[in-house]
């Protein structure tokens, strides 16, 4: 199964969209958070008339098991440029996912002022990289939907900086649209692991991904930082750069340092 | 009168509140964009029986004036440290504001695990800085509500870099609590300025804020990037640290380069 069939939603009625949590994107049990989010936003995009994902947000309120999802929709404003919709996505007994989106009408151009003030991230190529093959436990199944070329530096757990960078495709070279994109940026392991810290589990609180563009096909190449472990909390910031050498996509993310 | 005073929320009947747009918090008529998500987010706390901003997400749907607003909340979920809330603010005509957030019990203690790999932003003290005072067009009339000094190299407009760093406190020296850190993450001038782009008007599509803790008393310690302006979008990636030299805040907003 692909993705885009993974994450197929079907309206019912006004507003209202029904789908399923496929099995094989889990980890450790529960739906990876990226694919989770894709359910939703592609419901809240077909809510905006299959407007595309600008700039959304998932909170994320409990764990996605394999099963059918319901997602309720409401545009919040339909402007010239932009709808606004608002979506919460439940399972049959308690609401998963809250998503806040805009969305944007592709067929009007965007401006071309182009300025960088950062430089992509440098990694071997995706073939001296470290594949990441999924297991039953750990690499969890999740790894059999997306393929991860990890970063030598960065797969060995031993540099001690809250970092991965790698490459990422869907598997059998599934074409990476916007949907896609928000997986790719809830794909890669957890920075904390890379930190040499007393913490495995860092439960995402909030999700933000903005989409950027469309990427050429091919591998896409992804960084993800941490730079305040703070607070109780830590951020982890993703960038995602085609083959053409464009940002794609931009994501932060707030994860919760438990209290053991 | 205060922030505190300007934000106030009355709840009127199931997770309904009203309050009102103060004026002088505009910026060529418009409200501050930090300063509408601070009202909004007072209504969605109280949804939340007082729990505390943790990360907040606003995307913006009309310009705010000056005038009795209601704000409708909806609590997604009440977990044991997190309350998940929505809320939609409308003045008499449309909705302004869609929020979406997590809200955190702060009598529930944090992890205190510190590993931070960053450093603060580096600026001469408030008093070798660049005031901002407000006028009645530039700087705006919001400058009378927050204090800004700005570092003397940002300040200028001929760096060429998209970057302010500077300090912020409220009038007054108003204490600043979660919801002042709300209002400091909009409040200095849009980094586009300093860019040396022929681009002057960046409206913000959405704002997200994470608050990490409570700011020591004084002035804060500020500083905005951006560092793609691409696609047709930039990002302003705010840090505010407190005169103890911790990160208080972090915020991301997404900002449209309109096609002229």
């Amino acid at each position: 199964m692909s993705l885009g069939a993974d994450t197929a939603v079907t309206p019912t009625e006004d507003g209202r969209f029904t789908g399923e949590i496929q099995p094989g994107w889990d980890i450790v049990g529960n739906a990876n958070g990226g694919y989770l989010l894709a359910i939703a936003a592609r419901a809240a995009s077909a809510a905006a008339d299959g407007r595309e994902p600008a700039s959304v947000t998932a909170h994320y309120l409990a764990p996605g098991k394999p099963g059918p999802v319901s997602i309720v929709t409401e545009l919040q404003k339909q402007g010239r440029r932009f709808s606004t919709v608002r979506a919460t996505m439940s399972d049959a007994d308690r609401p998963l996912v809250a998503l806040l989106g805009s969305f944007r009408d592709t067929s009007i151009e965007m401006d071309s002022v182009e300025r960088v003030e950062a430089v992509r991230p440098e990694m071997p190529p995706p073939d001296e990289c470290v594949p990441v093959e999924p297991t039953e436990t750990f690499p969890p199944p999740f790894m059999g939907k997306v393929e991860l070329r990890l970063h030598p530096e960065d797969a060995t757990n031993s540099a001690g900086v809250p970092r991965f960078r790698g490459w990422f495709r869907l598997r059998d070279d599934e074409v990476i649209d916007s949907f896609g994109l928000l997986v790719a940026v809830d794909s890669f392991p957890p920075t904390i692991f890379n930190a040499q810290l007393p913490v495995a589990w860092t439960p995402t609180i909030e999700l933000t991904a903005h989409v950027r563009g469309t990427p050429e096909p091919g591998w896409l190449r992804c960084q993800f930082t941490t730079r305040f472990i703070s607070g109780g909390y830590l951020e982890e910031d993703g960038e995602v750069w085609d083959g053409s050498g464009r940002l794609v996509a931009q994501s932060r993310q707030l994860a919760l340092l438990p209290n053991t």
